[in-house]
């Protein structure tokens, strides 16, 4: 029976993997390491690092694949839809003849913006016969706060974990946002007027950047240092949360 | 000079510890259990297991002390704001002469529904002078989701962290809705129509609860659940996520 773990490894910093990740790493019988193209030849190689580092059992194989790629030409929805129904094809050719326990490293955690367990989905709805199981792990989200040593909500205060796309549609008027994906700075789209933001790139990493402040003041300052660093190191993973009042 | 450092410890499961805690845990001088009365007695007994199963440097002091109960008496935010600065002064006392590295170890990931670095704000304004750190932690709505193996977003959709208070007063129209601190089933005081429910309890620990389903069918069956579950046990910490559509 095919078993496949999805184990959260938090967002760059491999002290963020818990004993549960790392013990079900060690039961594994086959890793799924997931190659993005050059320009995030460094998301592969913490995956690797991570194997490295973390797994005793030397008999455990290590099976590297290219990722589809998505094509954003076709409007967002259709083309997530596709890309879905690509890699859950590339996973079954890779998985159908397998038994054991295989884990797919998840950066960040399973359950926030990774289409991990959606494409699980469509392999059981293809008819492959498998068992899920999940390791959570600790997202940028998590440790932008840590690092910054704010909460992301006010006291018994909501917060909405949103995108940049969605963030920029519409701004809203909620009182804590945390946003992900944003690669167009959508921060500044909204009124600036009493908002805080904690931003944070690389999070977890050595090359972490960190800037907070009030949104009137930071907001170009932001856009600029993330820029730059996009353009030094050939891609940027950042996130932020900003809170009005 | 002395330095808090604030460690999320996940939501029941040891297993759910972080490198980044345990080292954290093992590099304090003093780490402090706050006891909350005999109804919360489990949760001092997770803390002082953490110590128990992780701590190596014997030197490590453990304090535990009475946690300020919360008067729930005299309106919400009223009530949350003098308990907080009355544990603030608990701290204060039991820190003012100490130098070194102090653990708090707090349930869950400091940033979500914690109000351990609120108050290390009051201490601070009090004039405590400390340097702060935070090793973030697997929260329990992780755990939720793991544990069901759903995602908390649809497909680039916003999620909406709330309080049972909050949903009760005002249940909105999000797609997805992740509920804590919620005393009062107030899942039941919204519109069920299309509404899918992922509920647990005692996420992580060995008594833990899952039960999911339409709303409609399963709302009642949770209530009742809960509630037993909440006279044998003496306490309860549940969570869940709703989605629409």
């Amino acid at each position: 029976m095919l078993e496949i773990v999805v184990i959260g490894i938090g967002s760059g910093n491999p002290e963020h993997m818990t004993l549960e990740g790392i013990a079900a790493l060690n039961a594994a019988d086959l890793v799924l390491i997931p190659r993005k193209g050059p320009a995030k030849a460094d998301l592969a190689e913490l995956r690797r690092e991570i194997c490295e580092r973390f797994l005793d059992a030397r008999a455990t194989r290590i099976v590297e694949f290219d990722m589809p790629v998505r094509d954003a030409t076709g409007g967002y929805r259709a083309g997530v839809d596709a890309w879905h129904r690509a890699i859950a094809d590339r996973y079954r050719v890779l998985l159908e003849r397998e038994t054991g326990a295989v884990a797919l490293l998840v950066w960040g955690d399973p359950s926030l913006y990774d289409s991990t367990l959606r494409i699980l989905d469509l392999l059981a709805a293809d008819g492959l016969p498998f068992a899920r199981r999940v390791a959570p792990g600790i997202t940028s989200l998590q440790v932008l706060a840590a690092r910054h040593g704010v909460p992301l909500n006010a006291v018994g205060g909501p917060v909405q974990v949103t995108t940049g796309r969605r963030l920029a549609a519409a701004p809203g008027e909620a009182e804590s946002v945390a946003v992900m994906l944003d690669g167009d700075c959508a921060f500044r789209r909204i009124d600036p007027d009493g908002v805080t933001i904690w931003w944070g790139a690389y999070l977890g990493m050595p090359n972490e950047i960190l800037i907070s402040g009030p949104l009137s003041e930071v907001a170009e300052r932001i856009a600029e240092t993330r820029e730059a660093a996009r353009a030094a190191n050939g891609w940027i993973m950042d996130t932020y949360l900003l809170r009005r009042g």
